[in-house]
């Protein structure tokens, strides 16, 4: 019996654990895709307690304390810290096999040197020896991201967003990681959203000029894209719900454009059409820059009417969407293919049933181009961030494509602790790769496969994106 | 080498095995679902032969057997009951790795005592020793009953029927479980289907007025589950083709009906509408109850008209559905949130590559409730009621949601010695929870993982339904 | 540590090993499906060097080189041999994982006695030593299937085809196996393609009259279909993007005909509604003749306008798509059943998350039939012939139905060298098997697990056939 989450944790072979010990573990993170607040790392935001982070705006582990019965009280409502992490460590056990029970045990070997399972009995205990770690000077933003040997950081950023963090973060030399902006328009290709005139008017207020039809939401962007690209962006991000390509004449666009800055409403297919044409246009904006394109979608959001209203949106009332989107994915990135508007793009279902047709779609687009794995599939996405989803990412990824050309991991997640995703995703990574070797399903050449580990841990990932001269 | 269906069969570890043998062995069975006849409980059937159990309304068997190549003679046909055995016997070895494979050999051990593989040349020895223990005074219904140690059955019941067979059951003090209906009012809420205007009618009958619309189909069905409440249930199940949510005034449901009614042709759409208002409707009344709400969904039936025409339903000619159901799913949950009729639910799909968005939209609905495990997915049903059906099923509860508060197996049969299915599952859960202790996936606390397994066995499933206070 | 593909490869218990080498190894090849040249048979072509072989035609390749970041000119472009071999042994390391690293080796192993993993370094080694036995006289095609003991091979033919090479080869007495033709009318029932006037135009040459509506089309195909039985073709193949089944009377249909005839769009529907009729008609001859009818869908092809441009259809742009099949299939098979055109079927969806409805509705259409296995869902297709894919179809085809009856593997190739997929199959067939003897969930039976694996290697497609009669 192996002991529990020890140092050979989730690595059965040796094979497994050499490519693990000495390859994954010394290479650096490039957290490329995440939803954390540049500010505090400016600012070197300090823990008050172990609540405060975790708990503080964590969905994922909102969404299991209520799925163990935990009123709503203990997780977004105004009990004490005590309770909220009293609760916390109460449904641990219930969540066995969950992520989460071993992303917090990560957290808690790693940055705070527990070791014991967290649980009810021992959840005061645990609370005061968190805290105590989280007073010591080295335990601030900045100190949690050098101690997790990240070099770069991509936020995720609104084309509204003045990037002011941003600014500041560039001018310090004392920042331990290099923090850039992501482009995510998603607000100005909504227009069948309730928001979007008010979001209109936010971007003409940004440009300084009205924004009366699509060509000049499509100037606006680009400008915002300019503005981005001198802050050191060079990857946008767009959540789609479901994919599709439809394609409508200016004049009809135009239309739909009016109707939905006066608060009308416009069909699925009209919002598709003006969907389609702005990717079409920011896309050019893209790859001409070398920016890399991340489309996400399969998601269906804020389900629950009754808690959003009470809670508003990413408090937990997400889930998986199963509408198809093959033709949708092929065609969309055919259109920007033949508009040169396709270059490096990473591609995220949220559906696990997804991979054969994601991972399939994506090898039809890998034209001539000096770069390995143009197309990505990226690592499995939020409900299939768990070990079988990552798994089964992998192998299908294998199946398809070329996995040495994989960018690997990124966190997309809210808090700082969660760089453990990392270490969680290299032990999935090199377990596989050990399987392969001991099954004789590969070659037994070590120095090979430690070459292709760093380079899905770390390298690829610094080529893909350029930032070779950005980290010292 | 492991021996054939050995007393640790299916347990690969130690771990696994002495949470099977200390913990999941002992528990009684709640077989919360499924489609016996309660009749047959009243009057203590007596079994001719082993024909007449398993081959006299099983259409998992027929089914297997026509895939064999057996000629429909000898499945539903006039063939004799020793002929249908010998047929049955001859095509199990081609069932290697179906579950029919080991629920007969389980079933031949448990109930039979017999250990040798079942196959053409020894069906007939196999036949008469069966036979000869069918004979015994115990092996009635009830003693099967009583050796399976069931605690409590919930049965199938339309709204129309006067559960005599329940009343019959209730005021018997020699009845060795808790036998309670549950309310399935499917063909009430199927405007759509041929024999609509004869159910209609039925129902009138039943509760003694015209049902000229919605609001009185509504009265009636509320009157209905107050008198099977009076009787006892506290289950309803609902079965729909696919998953849909279509909100349309009184007014144009009421025209619906009034068509259906005639038996004229409703559209895909008005059935949706009319189903969709009856759900609310009758969740209304669930929930203020406090009944459990089961939907079933995924389903393609009846699939060969040519068969249909011959044998009617329910004979082996259904299939899985690949229709799209999230969107329906998400916003149905979230219209019975939002009129309080939004209490327990299990959620059962028959696509397999539905689990994570099954798992997924069930954590968007945990609503405050001091219930942990609210909104459930279903364990594996019916075409994914085997080995690797469950552990995908029971993986991605562990990876979405809280496994602790599972409620576990139930049968969904229509056979007496099918609980040792209960048996067939205990064992492939508690080789899952071996095995994350194994590898060292979670600690090796046996005290805790044994409540767990024993919750997930039995208790989960006896407070869920209240059923705490039927069973001594 | 098993060494690198030794002769115990992916066979991971004792029972495995013995059913693979004792069972598995010794039985011929039928390969029923594929796409080689069969002039190429009859005029025994020789190979100028193992380039010409392997990335001649095989998209599969090149897709793979592409998402390495080959540039075209050194996939389908004017690169010399030595340099796309180069190119293509460069790539092979990043493809850990990929079914086309084991087959690459296997053919290595097989046919050249290379046992070293090809790489960028040993490339032009490994290039010349192939090329070296490439000139043997026994590596000829004709040498290639005697060694790899194929006994029978189907080809893929257009009704259009004269199948001169057939009637060459059928005269050929030293050709080592049976070739035979299959019934390919995707062409004729693609109203809704660009060139179906030309095809029309086409046919009306070969069968010697016009064709101006759907019952000449019938006639037309009725015909070809005698010509091609008298060749001794016994399979069809037909190839759907989705699945449907759309009704219309002959009025209508002929209405559609005129229209997409004089090059005029036509509805999806529409489109639809003239396959359904032709499928009818088509399988109707079939059934008469005891012919075997073939269903690949799930497809979306030519996904790269751009590419498709450049290369053509064929190329590696294709992928799986993702738009539910279910009801279609279930809906169509139905109609066949009852217009006495349903006899054995075999079933393909390119989307290995269908693989639970192909399973569930092939099982509900096992009509009353000597022939066991009537309905078969085919081995794992394209995008899933690999080990990961083949082991799901057969744990799902286990779960579902009667895996004995499985017809097993075929290559799908264009390549003669691909008969070692046959060999790769088996052993993961042998690896499931021993699989659930060394974990007690079936008999250590030997003897009859070895006839299982001897029939799904071998004797089940035989008989399925009826090819008995031709392979002496």
């Amino acid at each position: 019996m192996t002991p529990f989450m020890n140092k050979d944790f989730l690595l059965k072979s040796e094979t497994a654990r050499k490519l693990y010990h000495e390859h994954a573990a010394k290479m650096p993170i490039i957290d490329y895709h995440c939803h954390i607040n540049p500010m505090e790392i400016y600012e070197d935001r300090k823990y008050n307690n172990i609540t405060e982070v975790w708990l503080g705006g964590d969905h994922y582990k909102w969404r299991a304390m209520r799925s163990c019965g935990v009123p709503e009280y203990y997780v977004t409502g105004d009990a004490s810290p005590e309770e909220k992490f009293q609760k916390w460590a109460e449904a641990m056990p219930n969540l066995i096999g969950n992520p989460l029970y071993h992303w917090t045990h990560l957290e808690l070997q790693r940055y705070f040197g527990i070791t014991e399972p967290l649980n009810g009995k021992n959840a005061m205990e645990i609370y005061e020896k968190c805290n105590k770690i989280l007073a010591q000077p080295d335990m601030t933003v900045r100190g949690i991201i050098r101690k997790s040997n990240v070099k770069l950081i991509c936020t995720t950023d609104d084309p509204a967003d003045d990037l002011r963090a941003h600014e500041l973060l560039a001018k310090d030399p004392t920042v331990p990681a290099v923090v850039l902006p992501a482009f995510r328009p998603d607000k100005a290709m909504r227009a069948d959203k309730a928001d979007f005139p008010q979001y209109v008017e936010r971007l003409e207020r940004v440009v300084g000029y009205p924004i009366n039809n699509v060509t000049d939401m499509k100037k606006a962007l680009a400008e915002r894209i300019a503005y981005f690209d001198e802050r050191g962006c060079s990857v946008s991000d767009h959540g789609l719900d479901s994919c599709f390509c439809e394609i409508m004449d200016d004049s009809a666009l135009d239309e739909i454009f009016a109707r939905a800055k006066r608060g009308e409403a416009i069909t699925q297919k009209e919002q598709n059409a003006y969907h389609t044409a702005l990717l079409i246009a920011v896309g050019k904006e893209y790859y001409k820059r070398g920016w890399v394109l991340q489309l996400h979608f399969g998601c269906l959001r804020d389900n629950s009417a009754k808690m959003f209203r009470q809670l508003g949106p990413d408090t937990g009332y997400d889930a998986v969407n199963d509408a198809p989107n093959g033709w949708g994915l092929a065609h969309l990135l055919s259109v920007l293919e033949d508009s040169d508007a396709l270059g490096r793009t990473i591609v995220y279902s949220l559906n696990p049933s997804d991979n054969a047709m994601v991972g399939s779609i994506i090898g039809a687009f890998q034209t001539e181009s000096a770069l390995p794995g143009q197309i990505q599939q990226g690592s499995a996405w939020w409900f299939n961030d768990n070990k079988t989803g990552m798994e089964e990412q992998m192998r299908s990824l294998m199946n398809l494509g070329a996995m040495g050309t994989f960018n690997g991991m990124l966190t997309d997640s809210r808090s700082f602790l969660s760089y453990t995703r990392h270490e969680y995703f290299r032990r999935i990574l090199c377990n596989l790769f050990g399987q392969l070797v001991e099954d004789g399903e590969y070659p037994a050449d070590l120095d090979s496969l430690g070459q292709m580990v760093e380079n899905i841990s770390y390298y690829n990932t610094l080529h893909y994106f350029g930032f070779d001269k950005l980290i010292k």
